[in-house]
């Protein structure tokens, strides 16, 4: 399935109802179905996981929807490799988190 | 593109930095780019927005390469219309969220 049939899946299920609740409340779904997901990559129950991957999906498609962006055009940026060194693999150099000593005043350092 | 071949176009670009980063600090760049989302709606800068979608996507791709979740086949849930009521258009009715009034004891209600 291509990712606008998708988007376009999504919109015709469920357009009236996120149309209803507008992009605030969607956004506080795609937000709690995260939270669902963090929950199954934790538990490493392996059906859920993958409902939970598709809902996120899905809420994602629904707030695309509303905002009136198309996915598919979107995701162009990602055609040529990495958008930002233009390389595949990409080989921009990660920034490292602050460790939370550093953070937390260095008691940890 | 299919979502099958997005999925696979952010693995070839990232699975390397994402394997070595792994699934909790995927998750963290995905709650990271969920928050710049949150921004790009509130402000609606229309470029800025399209791109935000784009990478929430590809992150949730990155930490569902990490977790061997097959995307494609995963949201083939949504194929024969809303997962839970089977319609298209959704029938579900949608709980109302409580008012803040009833979670802080009943002083705005």
């Amino acid at each position: 399935m291509t990712v606008a049939e998708f988007q376009k899946l999504i919109r015709d299920i469920y357009y009236d109802k996120d149309s209803r609740r507008g992009s605030d409340g969607t956004f506080r779904w795609l937000v709690e179905e995260t939270g669902e997901l963090a929950r199954a990559v934790r538990r490493q129950d392996r059906a859920n996981l993958e409902e939970e991957f598709a809902d996120v999906f899905a809420w994602l498609a629904s707030l695309a929807s509303l905002q009136d962006v198309d996915l598919e055009a979107a995701i162009a940026k990602y055609a040529r490799g990495c958008p930002k060194c233009h390389s595949t693999p990409c080989r921009c150099v990660e920034p490292q988190p602050a460790s939370p000593g550093c953070a937390k005043g260095g008691n940890q350092a």
